[in-house]
């Protein structure tokens, strides 16, 4: 059984819809998957709604400003206001193409691990009562442990 | 032999030169490389001239918001409306560098594996005649299979 | 002991972070850690100071354009004309994280290898004098032969 990592980087919709094909297809093949979200990523684990937590009022600037969870992320180009990101997910829907959200939780449900990067929390200012239950929380050299194993090593 | 695969994901002018550099100097030494345009990436392997394929409204309008083909990218910084991706050109002329172009069609004949990633097409409207001759068609099992055995696996 | 690579190829403050990061905590394991600075990584290794050297018309104007080292890159999102970046720095500092320049200092120090891409500087006008001392200079070449070794190979 192969062991895969993804870095979780970036919070755009687009990457990380390929970083969910490419999981949720290792899964399928028997391969183990570990997902270690890190900085703008973070944001595709935060909970939808609001939760209320105590905040400097600069992590709270930063939390207004970032999208809370996969359903608010755009695409890298051509998003023009959203309208683009808009485009996308009708043209997605119509073509029965899974959305983020539901890529994301297949994957937990096949067993992907998904590791929250805990520097980067504390960076910008993010808690764990506001990000998805069911997540594991780590640093970076849980990560390096995992991914010198690693057949497949990506950074998205 | 070793083996390396990319997963080129961005259309930018630089990624895609830092990309093709890298397959054609692991070429160069002997591996075998192949990548696996994805979302974005797609766009490097469009035909330059426009192609007749019946589409739906929403595909048109992808297609024609999207570059046709490696000489119609931009830099992914410093484009400043197409005046910075035209420096880089001339400049890159000057210096006798390759084109993005040139670079593409040596990774080509010094046998570099082009696949196009089928599920990314569907979403994004692209059909099998708007493409390059001359490559191949898979999903993200295929990749998964090639990178499993991968020395060097990238995400560009 | 493991081998370990980046490609660094972006400027931005957030993405050079997560490189800087990755690589302090995989020398601190006992590995051996490469970092090839490429295409807008580069001006990560430039010197603060302007360097005098002779240019083409056009060096000249994309060196002014481009950041002059790690004090001066952006965030890749929500930089907003450089408030955004200024606030992150800020609350980085309020939380006691280490400056990009402090990370890049301590891989230096712990031994990891920079190297910078003579093919990018060559495109992009960039003279030795006007780079960091006590760093290597390398081609494509040079990053396959340590990437094929290499555990863990990401592109930043």
């Amino acid at each position: 059984m192969s062991k895969n990592t993804i870095i979780m980087f970036s919070e755009d919709l687009d990457r990380a819809m390929a970083s969910m094909i490419i999981a949720n297809g290792a899964m399928a093949m028997g391969n183990d998957v570990t997902i270690f979200f890190t900085f703008w990523g973070l944001n595709l684990l935060r909970k939808k709604r609001k939760v209320k937590v105590k905040k400097s009022f600069m992590d709270k600037m930063f939390g207004m400003m970032m999208p809370r969870g996969a359903s608010k992320t755009k695409l890298s180009k051509m998003n023009m206001g959203g309208i683009g990101t808009f485009m996308m997910k009708i043209t997605m829907k119509k073509k029965k193409v899974q959305t983020l959200q539901e890529l994301m939780s297949d994957a937990k449900d096949m067993g992907a691990k998904f590791i929250a990067c805990t520097m980067s929390m504390d960076i910008m200012g993010i808690q764990k009562e506001e990000l998805l239950d069911d997540i594991e929380y780590a640093g970076v050299a849980t990560y390096l442990g995992e991914a010198d194993k690693g057949t497949i090593n990506l950074f998205i």
